[in-house]
């Protein structure tokens, strides 16, 4: 195998063969291909794209770099779901308990904030003596147990998936759809799934901000995870603005518990109503759409959604008396009302500067190494469209010291904006499936 | 300076400030910017090119990374010649005497074999005795002295071209036109030029096969000369069949001291003199194109040129004793006659076919630490075009071994093909200066 040779074809717009992708991507995790190789491979990968077999070989060869979780033992569906990113989303914490109140079982396995985007094990973090560094065993057990674990990528887990994704954050070469893809489903599909639901989020405050990109990157996952037999569906929805209104780590988590309760914002109550009816069908634990969200309002009315995500606090450490006592919680010292500068229409909220506002509070990092402030946050109850009045309370900032605050206050003003009218995305805007696209 | 930031900003199609690629150059030095991010970079310029500002300042803080050849001393005019590589091409060897010979100072710093091509500092290698690697003092001190040196290029000349050369060659970002001409005017605009001649080689055996980029690349370094006070002219020269008779690096050296005698091929003879003449017009010591050509047919046919030729090897260590019998030289024991396998017209004789037989042979490269042998190679006899009977002598042979010999058989059977007609470029098809293109 001559790397340059094979440097050169990609960048000439040739394909590699399914054998020489393996065969990089083992030599690669062994040393023997020097990363100012695989860097210049990637970025002739961005220019020229994959061919679905090159994509498939990459995928499986990340895939193949670790183990999987082991699930064998499990009879019942397995399912995941998976969020390209965004502010304010905090699916997955309502997801996995209700799904898993349903019968099915979820092994969800997700990341930190990237960007300016949030991470649900940072939001998970924020509860008291909670572990998201499972073993693959003990996430395993955890599961059978308890129906689900909230878990972050082991070291076992597609460790070449880890390498390439460190050398693309530092070589400009992570906005690749191919390359996100790849990553992406080489992660989900070691979690042995039956079934995959993606959030393929698409607007300015999402990784895709085009929406033939998102449609691009959904479709790309659905095929690869159908031909390794996981059933994938795949919604795209908005991400021009925040999801619900709590934007930082312990607020989202007490949102997400107001949410279990079903008293959380309608906009998040909705997206997690569909993604999970998705979860339910896709795993065959429901004869439609229509039926699996009445199982999902079914295991909020009755608390079982709620005692479940107590049952995963506990056996992951964490303090499950936050259900009932959210104060526990960590809290933030400065809490500081956000008024309308201006009388008018909330025209935009935008994602990307609110995560950068939070980062700039301290509840997201500057770098890999910096450490989080749980605490610190927005609670936005305005939504775009709404009209308001100069001097109305728009947001609650959540902050560590004054000075902060102000900061804060300073950002809110650049990122809410007061108009004539709003211009917003439909919440989900296309299904996707292997059969093709639906639009709603 | 944040590194992803400028991949991703030339990635997009964008340029960077030329204060940023000299603080990426001097960092890159440093160590300070590793590999992968440079290389990155490099596959992204690969794609995107660069804008002249960025040329220059790419080419200047390559330059500047290193030291210049100190001829501050000397009154009269500098000049040297570059080719872009290609089999035969011997010219160097007869242009340096001749044109010192006739009274402008040649600092020629030149290349080893790259890929199929052959480089002069492997011909002169085959001189016994003969040292290339020269300290910049010393060669210096040799121009004054001799009128000439023929060097290899220092480590003190252009040390930021060399490592990113060396990146470049192995992650497949050679081919990319602003890079090479980087390269190329870096090393060149050190040796202190007032003029530069370019041969650029077009053709199948060029590294630059299509016609459009090699007069992109001879424009590209022409703005880079004349915009650094470096008068700077190019020939487009075709390499779709190798340059003279001789292929190997002994055998070389022996047609080159044929030619410096007048008795060189006739397109040997016709590009050195062509070549020569522009040498001797850019650097001010002729009238015009007529006037330069006698002034180098005179030095030939006085001996004076041939002398010279004497004086630089003896100068560097050589034997000078080969101007007078050039068995001196290294001699293959096996020499072969190979014979026209069909009657017909010699329709092709590949460059690239022949530069890898002899790399095959042993005289040339597989791994940068190959030993060369000098001895081996091709005097071709027969050209494009000439009518052959079955059987009659097209070449001789030169080899190590009875077996390697026959190898080289078969290799020719690929590389001088017999057909009905020849279709051949124009020796020197183009003639470029800042002012513009001559057809010819």
């Amino acid at each position: 195998m001559v790397i340059p040779a094979l440097i050169e074809r990609k960048r000439d717009g040739g394909a590699l063969e399914p054998g020489e992708w393996r065969a990089l991507v083992d030599a690669y995790v062994a040393g023997a291909v020097p990363d100012y190789q695989m860097s210049a491979l990637l970025m002739a990968v961005y220019f020229r794209g994959l061919e679905p077999a090159e994509l498939e070989a990459l995928t499986d060869a990340m895939l193949e770099s670790g183990d999987r979780l082991p699930l064998d033992a499990l009879t019942g569906p397995i399912v995941d779901k998976h969020s390209t990113g965004g502010v304010g989303d905090k699916t997955s914490l309502l997801l996995a308990p209700m799904v898993a109140a349903c019968g099915v079982y979820v092994p969800m396995m997700s990341g930190r904030g990237l960007g300016h985007t949030g991470g649900t094990l940072d939001k998970l973090e924020a509860i008291p003596g909670f572990r998201t560094s499972l073993t693959l065993r003990e996430a395993a057990a955890q599961v059978e147990r308890v129906g689900c674990a909230l878990i972050g990528q082991t070291p076992e887990i597609a460790p070449a998936d880890k390498r390439i994704y460190a050398l693309r954050d530092v070589t400009a070469t992570v906005e690749s759809i191919p390359l996100i893809a790849a990553s992406i489903m080489s992660k989900k599909l070691a979690e042995g799934l039956g079934a995959l639901v993606l959030d393929v989020k698409t607007g300015s405050g999402a990784f895709m901000t085009r929406l033939e990109d998102s449609l691009t990157l959904a479709e790309t996952m659905i095929a690869l995870g159908e031909a390794r037999g996981c059933r994938t569906v795949a919604l795209l929805t908005a991400m021009d603005r925040p999801l619900g209104r709590a934007c930082g780590n312990a607020i989202e988590v007490e949102e997400s518990i107001e949410g279990l309760r079903g008293n959380g914002p309608p906009d998040l109550m909705e997206l997690t109503l569909a993604l999970g009816a998705e979860m339910l069908l896709a795993a065959g634990a429901a004869a439609d759409l229509a039926a699996a969200r009445q199982a999902l309002q079914r295991v909020i009315a009755s608390g079982e959604a709620l005692a479940r995500f107590a049952a995963i606090v506990e056996a992951q450490g964490g303090n499950p008396a936050i259900v009932d006592d959210p104060s526990i919680l960590p809290q933030a010292p400065v809490q500081q009302v956000w008024r309308a500068p201006a009388s008018g229409v909330v025209s935009r909220i935008e994602p990307r500067r609110i995560g950068r506002a939070i980062i700039g509070l301290g509840g997201g990092r500057q770098a890999v190494t910096d450490e989080i402030d749980p605490a610190v946050g927005f609670m936005i109850t305005a939504r775009p469209g709404d009209r308001v009045e100069r001097g109305e309370p728009l947001a609650t900032i959540y902050a560590r010291t004054d000075a902060s605050a102000e900061r804060a206050a300073t950002a809110l003003l650049d990122a809410v904006l007061i108009g004539d009218s709003a211009d917003v995305l439909p919440l989900m805007s296309h299904r996707l499936t292997a059969s093709g696209v639906e639009v709603r």
